[in-house]
């Protein structure tokens, strides 16, 4: 398994839209594959707008970077080493809430939530990973 | 009823997808709301990841154009009306496979398929929208 | 095998290099991963610039599309099925010069060639991948 | 001499891609001529995807200042001189990692180094201005 199939990236987002209805927050859910295209998106009803092409890039810029997003924000603070960085390959996320998907030790694609606070971003996308290697 | 559901958008994806089964097609399929925002896609397994973004713009571009794509293509050739239309609203796309969701005349949101010739993303998304109606 | 190594890569530069100076025509030549990201670029020296970019989108749509861009001239004319396909995923070429590199049937990268004929550039490209297959 | 000519370019790389050897960590590794526009690229197996972008853009960059990309940082930050320059000429790179290459004083182009920390970036590029003048 190289690059994530339909199925499975459908259950990462059930698995995540599970989540994001427990703690009562409406969420942007976006599966992509390991070259960091779409698979699949879901948009919560009451899921603010701004946040279909946040949680996109959240996933993209996991693939890029080969990293949580949440461990790009100190990096790319003013007087940071990777100050600027979220200006390159297009537009980057820098803040929580896009998570590589791994599966033993393989990176198969990429989750990115947004619409809540970022820790409520960051739960519910580790619910997704959660899923993949339940 | 002004803007689709995600639980209507998810009814109307996967009557697409099934139909994309059963002509043996696999396909990228995105339902939009009545404002062109994105409320829920997926890529089957196979489906070439040019058709990602086509999908969404065809999507997109049924909601921008109040019209099926199809109805598009007489229009933008050479030395026709509107010739070059593909070109604005940050690129539109003129060819089938976008229709508008309709319910009670008022439309709702749109489907936008394509991986196949044009024939079957049209198809398809009738198929789409004929779970809408059921 | 599933996305190309440098190692690879290299050799399919060099074969396609070895054809360009074959055939006296200075080229651009990309390869990129099954994802459409670039792994290996060289300009030979003479090559116009403007080809620096469209090696490099030629090698892309190659693998959004999974097809020798040749393939979509076509298609892609006034009055044919997919006029304006070109506008989207951010820019493709449509014209010969990229090729999937596939391995036992396996997509596992692209070749993209410009700045000769378009018959020259496909004629390096396929040396390219000729490489990878020997 | 005024424009790198591949077969330079290519020492260049060649001896960049050594040093990062030498250090454990893939890079991705652009040179660009005296115009900005790329000569040469490789990308090393486990390199990210990221870097692609950000090598590239750090020889653009390099050309576009005349000077090494690690000089912008302090002229970037916020209340510093140059505030908000990384979102012109179509974004540069304002960390460490570009450097001007050099003949008797006379710029024929330029190198980026991606995908380390900055100080192995800067080191990579290092090594391989070194291979221009040796």
């Amino acid at each position: 398994m190289t690059a994530i199939t339909l199925s499975t990236a459908t259950s990462v987002v059930d698995a995540a839209t599970a989540k994001a209805r427990e703690i009562g927050q409406p969420m942007n859910i976006a599966v992509v594959d390991d070259g960091g295209h779409l698979v699949a998106f879901v948009r919560m009803d009451g899921a603010i707008k701004a946040s279909i092409d946040i949680s996109i890039r959240k996933a993209r810029t996991s693939i890029l970077m080969n990293a949580p997003t949440s461990a790009l924000m100190p990096l790319v603070q003013p007087g940071a080493e990777l100050y600027g960085l979220e200006q390159t390959s297009g537009g980057m996320v820098i803040f929580g809430g896009g998570i590589p998907l791994t599966v033993d030790g393989v990176v198969v694609g990429a989750i990115g939530v947004s619409a809540g606070s970022v820790d409520q971003d960051v739960s519910v996308a580790e619910a997704g990973l959660a899923a993949l290697n339940s």
